[in-house]
């Protein structure tokens, strides 16, 4: 989808505890950093759709897994992100993204381009479009 | 201690699952973005020390309890960061840092200025600099 980037990101893995990479300036998908803030999502629970019109979002996933939905009007892009796929989906302006939480703790983190700002963005209800989220159960 | 920094952070409680602010540009402590990385610890293990010679820390803990403690050749500053005292430590460059998990699952972010560069840190062994690590098991 036109807008959405999925980049990978290193886990280093020692015996203390593990390193995730989330992003570096100048990575594919930086568009300059306005506020990091952390989203967490409750099992079966979903969040959205929210769009924002000026905000580029990097979202990471580095506890639990959680299904993201982006949607441009019309088609649904999604993925799950955990840190079993540890990537970083970058999500352009003017998309709409809903996300449902899967396992028994979920959180991401969205690193944005821009402050918050309530009149930057947008929400409509869940219904409005229609996707078929997974089941945690599954 | 002079070069350390403790700051509120907001979380905005909601059902569905709670957003924790970590860090805008422009806030007390920012000094540039260059990469954002999370750090588990084991509980009970004690990551450190390590000095960075350029780069400032925000660290934030979204999940489970990390001991913190930063000292600058002499004395030691400390604090306990989990959701429950959800602040932001900014470290300024040339302090020594280590920390430590106290719960089941423990993770930090670091918002840090600077890209990660192996020429710009050093490490030396845990027992270098005294400090009475708290108990996970108090």
């Amino acid at each position: 989808m036109d807008g959405v980037k999925v980049t990978s990101e290193k886990i280093i893995h020692h015996p203390k505890g593990d390193i995730l990479h989330a992003m570096k300036s100048g990575d594919n998908g930086f568009c300059g950093f306005g506020e990091a803030y952390f989203s967490k999502v409750v099992q079966g629970e979903v969040k959205g759709w929210k769009m924002h019109s000026k905000m580029t979002l990097n979202l990471l996933v580095p506890i639990g897994e959680i299904e993201i939905a982006v949607c441009d009007g019309k088609n649904i892009f999604s993925l799950v992100l955990s840190p079993e796929n540890y990537q970083r989906l970058t999500v352009s302006p003017k998309l709409w993204v809903a996300f449902k939480g899967l396992s028994k703790i979920n959180m991401l983190l969205n690193i944005a381009s821009h402050h918050h700002d309530p009149t930057e963005s947008e929400n409509v209800a869940i219904e409005t479009f229609k996707f078929q989220w997974a089941n945690p159960d599954n």
